[in-house]
């Protein structure tokens, strides 16, 4: 029961919502109590919904079918992009996740936008939102700095730059094994990874861009994962346009890609995809993608990109916390709800 | 898909926030996944989660307990107000409400605001919230009004009054009988006769005030519920100091309170509501609401009341719609999930 960290919360909000106002962002409602298509890559951390102790209580379309706590609003946003241009929503995402960590909740908020547009303006768009936020804090009045328990901290945001050095995933991995880790081209990069490249950057975030499309014919088991849509690199063969955001303190804050607008690409990538594949051993099909399809084949959809923002990893980095449960007002985990 | 209310939602959102900034409302982000402190009365209608056909997946203070979808985040906003004040929230309220039908969704955006005050001050903040979204969206450019397809609502949202009418719940009992309605003292007030009421008053916004208090030793079965903690008002013995907003086409809109702050009258009230009982029958217990209460007798108290307006239903007012499936971006229900 921190007031402090609310009140933090409370400017972080504003000051993310006044920047994506000023920029002619609708905010929308996505729903939170979903079908798969509300689910991200990480499908084995999907909470199901009950009612009565039924979990076949909602009949979506007239059909029995399994309905989920989302982890992202994200295709409901990108079906209003053709429409509204540029799309935001602020809400819960939700994680089954079994580790009680520093890193991790089984809720957190997740600030969403997507955009007509392209991957270098979503880069620029995450580095402007961050630098909003920062910078928006920093200029309060030293009072007001102190009440929210950042003085500590201002040295070190004074220093987060403009625009953010990039590495590519190629350039990670090489770099990772230059610092001599034991790590593979094709391997996930774990945090405590991303946390020694911030380190050998800038101490300060850093964007791993461009990792390995997940649909490339590769000889070998690719283990980073990513998202079905993601739009392959036209630059790079085998590479798709997407970006993490690793912080300091935070790690992995923001995940971002170019998405594919194409239907039929859409469909070859999610029938493709290890998601799918999961979601099929749970029970479900490409049904729960479908209102999606076909709103895109029947409106057409434009080139478009977004990301999410976690709301709990920037607040970790912005008061300098070791663990995540710290950094928020109402931490939540496999052993604590209220 | 229908993006001009998308549009609408983002203008009303934007208007609401607006309103409670101004009068230095903090922002909060209480949890959506929660233990039956997230309960409203009708606890009937909590929808359950659980993690890979686990019920039981997650173990608060180390034991099993079962795990809901909140239905409102008032207790949460109300731990905060000693040392904020005034917040707010703005998220979903998910009911198992097996209806489909013109007025129920399972899923629904709550705005809940609670402040240090009293019952007076809060009909004035539901007056002004309600005309601070109305006088917003008709001081917008004509063209703009025509966009979000409010043009042929404008003459009688115009008409909307600055303070609203009140009648009592005795009142409104009273002048259903002369109406000729077979309805006795105590039951409850259907969104049929709410609409005869309004009718009868004005055609426009009007507040039921001062229910009969649940706790009350009456002599027959009181149907009419209220939450747990509505203060009595000590000028009326018998009744709590509440108020329910009912809206033109949107009915109920708005439950506000004066609560109670004293943590023994608290407990007391809990444990005789019919709430707990029903949380008892379900497995329940009064555990899953000792944070509050131990944080209450911790940090202390002081007089405070809020309330939640439910967006879907002011939408549906600001539209003129008569179901409310049709007046919001995405509705839900037992059949419609996507």
């Amino acid at each position: 029961m921190d007031h402090q960290t609310a009140k933090l919360e409370h400017w972080v909000l504003k000051l993310a919502r006044r920047y994506l106002d000023d920029r002619g962002f609708y905010e929308m409602l996505p729903p939170r109590v979903v079908r798969a298509s509300g689910a991200c890559e990480n499908i084995d951390t999907l909470f199901e919904v009950s009612a009565g102790g039924d979990r076949k209580w909602f009949r979506p379309e007239g059909k029995t079918g399994n309905v989920y706590l989302a982890q992202t609003g994200q295709l409901y946003l990108e079906a209003y992009v053709p429409k509204l241009r540029k799309v935001y929503c602020v809400g819960s995402s939700f994680r089954a996740e079994p580790r009680v960590d520093k890193r991790h909740l089984t809720e957190f908020t997740l600030i969403e936008i997507e955009f007509a547009g392209d991957f270098d303006e979503l880069l620029r768009y995450i580095e402007d939102f961050i630098n909003a936020i920062v910078r928006g804090l920093l200029s309060l009045p030293t009072s007001e700095i102190e009440a929210l328990g950042l003085k500590s901290r201002v040295l070190d945001l004074a220093d987060c730059p403009v625009t953010f050095p990039k590495l590519t995933y190629d350039q990670a991995i090489a770099r990772l094994q230059e610092m001599g880790e034991d790590i593979s081209w094709g391997d996930d990069i774990s945090s405590q990874r991303e946390k020694k490249l911030i380190e050998s950057v800038s101490g300060q975030p850093l964007f791993l861009v461009r990792f390995p499309d997940p649909m490339w014919d590769w000889d070998k088991e690719v283990e980073v994962e990513k998202f079905f849509n993601m739009i392959p690199d036209q630059q790079s063969p085998g590479r798709v346009l997407s970006a993490d955001l690793i912080l300091p303190h935070g790690g992995e804050a923001v995940g971002a890609a170019a998405r594919v607008h194409d239907p039929d690409e859409l469909v070859y990538r999610l029938e493709g995809s290890k998601m799918m594949a999961r979601l099929k051993r749970k029970g479900g099909s490409i049904d729960d993608f479908s209102w999606y399809i076909k709103h895109t084949r029947r409106q057409g959809s434009v080139p478009h990109a977004g990301c999410g923002f976690g709301l709990a990893r920037i607040m970790q980095w912005l008061q300098g916390k070791e663990s995540i449960a710290d950094a928020v007002t109402f931490p939540s985990n496999r052993e604590r709800v209220i």
